[in-house]
């Protein structure tokens, strides 16, 4: 089939063979005879007919194959990953990495950057002094089988297909396609290698997918396409309507898992759902015979210490001071730190998740436009959660900033996304639902 | 708005504003800010949502605006214009054009070529020995001035953004959108400056629309459309299941329409649909006070002959051979004439259009692709119409060949495309409906 008949039979609602969708995604990524102005029609042809389970299944397979892929076959032990929808104050993989790979699952992991309101696991872990995550793929290999843990920013030419058409969707309104977002994720996460996927799909004010059905529609997409492509795969859906952490920012995210790791903060959001996930991936893994004994050997490993440990191995493995884990005054500090005052008495009734994250932005944590620089420093503590009561008066955050403009922007943000009523709201489930 | 803004919202169904519409088309003619695959996104999102009246009317008016304009105000009488929307052996504008001019009406008209099945009238009338039609607007001007008619190629930058969406829809799949159909038929027609635009949208399957239902829809929009914009409009809905000329072919339609302005044809179909279309030319225009008057009128035109003269007249003022309108063996003849006989006895149940076109392009009197060269000697002389009984053995056809390789290939295709079955099929009327 020619382009213009590929494009015709989606857009009349007709499903791709295999090698019509390889065709497609080949010819693109490799400009062989698909035009740009032709994949953004099939895409937005796409957005309105969807796609079936045996088309995504192929376009899936055909981004792996259109770059590398990680084989991580000479490594040991279960490979396990975990890939979150993206959202603020979610610094779960720094939490549950070293606490799975210290109940001995293989956690070699790649990561991204943040962009606009949301944070990136690379951006935070470089805020640790030294620390590098631009290793090789035979770096990336002998670090796992030692310590049985990396997360390092992606090595080789990965799924080049994906970025190809992510970048088009991107700038013809075709990125909001459950179909082809899980495409792009799985596409990304087979592609690494691991043998155990649990994906973390985030709903709410804060998430990629604002409400629930829509988010369990990629979940649902995500988990078959996963295992119509051989891997175990299952999927959390977990509220991102308010942040899930306390602290915000790069150095900040990174202090708050290691006071989770210490067993500082028992109980809170984060630490909650991360042993959840930490749970999930050593009973899908076959370490813990059912998620009870996973839960209670997860707690003993924050317990023991032995997590933290792992994070600091870590840390080292990868060029950064490992005495941060005992001493977090070591990562980066911001010059000014001034609470935000809550201007009335009530209940804490929401907090913007995504406006939180711009506030982190505007501070210079975040991202507006790939590449742009940040500061790790920089960040907000949140001392409330939806639900609190609260004073007048009383601190609803601190900020941590480089300068009193920005400061400025970003208090004017939490002021106007944290919003106090006179009842206490109806609270949402931290982990909604089980997708498998 | 930026340009991924404006393919969200036509996305997701919502109604433009003509600024939008002005800076979608205008950044996209003349390369200021829309990229081409992000007008094929918008294309593809304006297949599925359509466009309101006040949306196409901007379009047009924006796609006329991105080129010059045929100015005809210097021009006495009243200016009329006509567009098929294509077919096989629609030889129409040949006689209706000097039959409107030998009544008075100022017929200025620039036509197209062939392309795949359906013929095109500038390809048909440059089958005449010496005939130009790449006129200048001036030279265009001052003939239509002295004689009342003039049939030529597009002159000076007419709407140049319909040219280049079109080129984009073409290899997008987005060609068959009625709403797109129509802005880009009714600006061009709005461009080339009549006061007065008759439509002739053709149905079935010799025709772009295949169905009454697509016909009357796309009639609609353009008589809206054409009102919108100031123009006085009507479109004729006409039947194009089976060829309407006997004729196929370049200088073979030429003989055709002289054959009928002799009034060697009678009631035929194409002078039956060619007198009704200039009746409404006359009618609209104000020449003849109703539509009865003005088919009496060209009734007599052709049987005085002043229609003749008038086609005689505009050959000879764009260089053609006026003697041609006597004696049309001073056409370009083919080599090769053979009957294609009929397999068996019966009724010709159905003659396939597009299948017949097909058969013309086979023998080189169309073209594949844009720019091929066209043989004006070629073509098929169709014996018989829809509901003729037939003898096994006797002519269905004549075909004018080249050579012996295309005439096998062309009486193949003849054959395959006329049925012959034991029932007298129902017929269809030659127009179907009036809109305006």
């Amino acid at each position: 089939m020619n382009p213009y008949q590929l494009i015709l039979k989606k857009r009349n609602g007709g499903e791709h063979t295999p090698e019509e969708i390889r065709e497609l995604v080949l010819g693109f990524a490799n400009d062989q005879g698909i035009e740009t102005y032709q994949m953004a029609a099939w895409l937005m042809a796409v957005w309105f007919k969807g796609m079936t389970v045996p088309e995504l299944s192929a376009l899936t397979q055909a981004m792996v194959d259109s770059g590398d892929q990680i084989d991580l076959s000479s490594l040991p032990g279960v490979k396990v990953d975990k890939h979150s929808t993206g959202g603020v104050g979610d610094t779960t993989t720094l939490i549950l990495a070293p606490l799975a790979a210290a109940a001995g699952a293989t956690v070699a992991k790649m990561s991204g950057r943040g962009l606009g309101h949301t944070g990136g696991t690379l951006d935070k872990l470089e805020s640790v002094p030294g620390l590098r995550t631009d290793l090789t793929s035979q770096q990336f290999l002998d670090q796992v089988r030692q310590i049985g843990v990396a997360v390092i920013s992606q090595t080789g030419n990965l799924v080049p297909a994906d970025g190809k058409m992510y970048s088009l969707r991107d700038v013809t309104a075709t990125v909001d396609s459950i179909p082809l977002i899980a495409s792009s994720v799985m596409s990304k996460k087979i592609a690494c290698g691991a043998e155990v996927i649990l994906l973390d799909v985030k709903y709410g004010r804060g998430a990629f997918m604002e409400n629930l059905a829509d988010a369990r529609e990629l979940a649902r997409r995500m988990v078959d396409l996963g295992k119509a492509l051989g891997r175990r795969v299952r999927a959390v859906i977990s509220d991102m309507d308010q942040p899930l952490g306390t602290m915000i920012g790069n150095a900040l995210e990174v202090q708050e898992a290691i006071e989770i790791l210490r067993n500082e903060r028992p109980g809170s959001a984060l630490e909650v759902v991360s042993v959840e996930l930490a749970a999930h991936l050593l009973e899908m893994a076959g370490i813990s015979e059912n998620l009870d004994r996973a839960r209670v050997r997860v707690r003993e490993l924050i317990q023991n210490g032995e997590g933290l440990r792992k994070l600091g191995e870590m840390f080292r493995a990868q060029g950064g001071d490992p005495r941060v884990v005992e001493d977090t005054s070591l990562l980066p500090q911001a010059p000014i730190i001034e609470p935000v005052l809550s201007p009335s008495a009530g209940f804490v009734t929401g907090i913007h998740a995504q406006q939180i994250g711009f506030a982190g932005t505007a501070l210079g944590a975040g991202r507006k436009r790939k590449g742009d620089p940040i500061d790790p420093a920089v960040g907000i503590i949140m001392e409330h959660r939806v639900g609190d009561e609260v004073k007048a008066g009383q601190p609803l955050a601190v900020v941590h900033a480089r300068d009193r403009q920005t400061l400025t922007e970003a208090r004017q943000i939490l002021l106007d996304s944290i919003a106090i009523g006179p009842d206490r709201p109806a609270s949402r489930k931290l982990i909604e639902e089980i997708v498998e």
